[in-house]
């Protein structure tokens, strides 16, 4: 029998400490954490995720501010903008809502961020210190998955760990997070991809898997190991009538066959991605504390 | 039979690339590349890799600058000619020699250098843009594995890669580069270090295997498969009555037993070392013509 991986139980059990972390700063005479996050357009994902976030430092007690850019603000006023955040003490960290419309460059924005203030840990020199082992911001979904192995007290060290994708937001950081040399990390990791010709026998060998296709129920349950670990990052949009919404959240793992050989497995809603989400509140605290950067110019 | 991946010969050919390049540059009246190179103390290792940095130099027609510091000198002492090399504009590109005696810290030093003169590629901005698919400095072991696989065309897309070794600058980035988009690249990369349960049966399985474990001749012909391709990047320094020197360099893979069954194998000395020196001269060429990042501040 199964374990679920809980990430509304966890993120919510986060939530609360960081809630109580803030009263005791304010307390303390200290000000509130201050998130920031630009949006630009009207996307409907991205409007959902953004009311996530400011609903998220509602909870936790910290400021927050939404700053609306429509969608045909020019590539020089976003940078401006974020500027002016990099500038503005009293916020602590901010975030650039992607996707941004195609003529505004997503790279140019995220490297014009200040990297001290770089809650999404998107800019190079965050993800230069999490590849080497320093202190960084951690983007969001990768310190998610390490948090939820943690409050499980998965073990790591020496097990096989397989990231099936290797996007720069999720599987190639997570690779590098799961081979660092403390816990959750000492795995032996491997790395697969659109490219990757025995996915099937790789996966078979895993102790843990980390799903981050994009492909709704791609990882199937011939493709899974008795005992395994089973993390599932997908969170594909698909048109559904059983919701209000008129969508429903899939998976990239088939849950139905694999859960039953799972030790532990997350459900899709209600795991990585409330993880996530939470873990940017964990960055915000963390750059309100000065715990990773010092705080100056 | 296998053939020699010789780091030699290819080295040679970059460097004489490399020269005629820069005789055009001089040509059209643009100035010589420039590398300064800063070494603290008299560390017998680090005195002959200098030696040969600078000797390279020479070869491909670079200027060079070597700054001497005696072991005894202060952090500050250091940081201000790091940040006076950052500042000099005739100086492209400039190295500290590592190991630091244990009274300066290395990772300041690493971060102190300007990114866009850092042709060791350890700075965390370039290491996270290596992360991210971005230009930048590559460090010069990944490097120089890559420039062999890409001068003897081996094929790299969906193959099985085991990296042996997590260390920042060859395990963690030749894993990056090698699952990278581009060619090399597009492999399943699988990286594998000390806490690595049955290294045996995955190094079994791999169609290329870089062995950077800094352990001499750690690598089995039992660990091999036939026609495997094998990357040694061991250079262990080991007493022996046979050199002038008094040392003989020895490998991470035991070559007798490995190289009958690869299709392809570096030799040491004559490999990845040689390749891992002319990668300075790369960068260095790269940082004269600001094919990387544009000069300014």
């Amino acid at each position: 029998m199964y374990t679920l991986l809980d990430g509304k139980l966890i993120s919510e059990q986060i939530k609360k400490e960081i809630a109580e972390e803030v009263q005791q700063m304010i307390k303390a005479g200290k000000k509130r954490p201050h998130l920031a996050v630009i949006i630009v357009g009207h996307d409907g994902g991205s409007e959902s995720y953004v009311a996530g976030k400011i609903k998220d430092c509602q909870i936790c007690g910290f400021q927050s501010t939404l700053i609306r850019l429509e969608e045909d603000v020019t590539e020089q006023r976003l940078l401006q903008e974020v500027e002016r955040l990099n500038e503005d003490t009293d916020v602590d960290g901010f975030i650039v809502q992607l996707p941004l419309p195609k003529h505004i460059s997503e790279q140019k924005m995220i490297e014009a961020i200040n990297y001290k203030k770089d809650v999404d840990g998107f800019h190079p020199i965050n993800v230069g210190r999490l590849c080497i082992g320093l202190p960084c911001y951690v983007s969001a979904t990768p310190m998610g998955i390490m948090e939820l192995l943690k409050r499980y007290r998965i073990e790591t060290s020496g097990k096989n760990c397989v990231v099936v994708g290797r996007s720069n937001i999720v599987g190639k950081p997570t690779a590098m997070l799961l081979m660092q040399k403390t816990y959750p990390g000492d795995a032996t990791v491997t790395i697969c991809h659109s490219h990757t010709k025995n996915l099937k026998e790789i996966c078979q060998q895993a102790d843990i898997i980390v799903a981050a296709i994009g492909q709704p129920e791609f990882l199937k349950g011939d493709m899974v190991k008795e005992g395994a670990v089973v993390i599932d990052v997908g969170t594909t949009r698909v048109p559904s009538t059983e919701t209000k919404s008129g969508f429903k959240l899939k998976g990239d793992v088939d849950f139905n066959e694999v859960a039953p050989k799972c030790s532990f497995i997350t459900p899709v809603p209600g795991g990585v991605g409330l993880m996530t989400r939470v873990s940017l509140m964990k960055n915000t605290l963390l750059a309100a504390k000065a715990e990773i950067y010092e705080k100056n110019g």
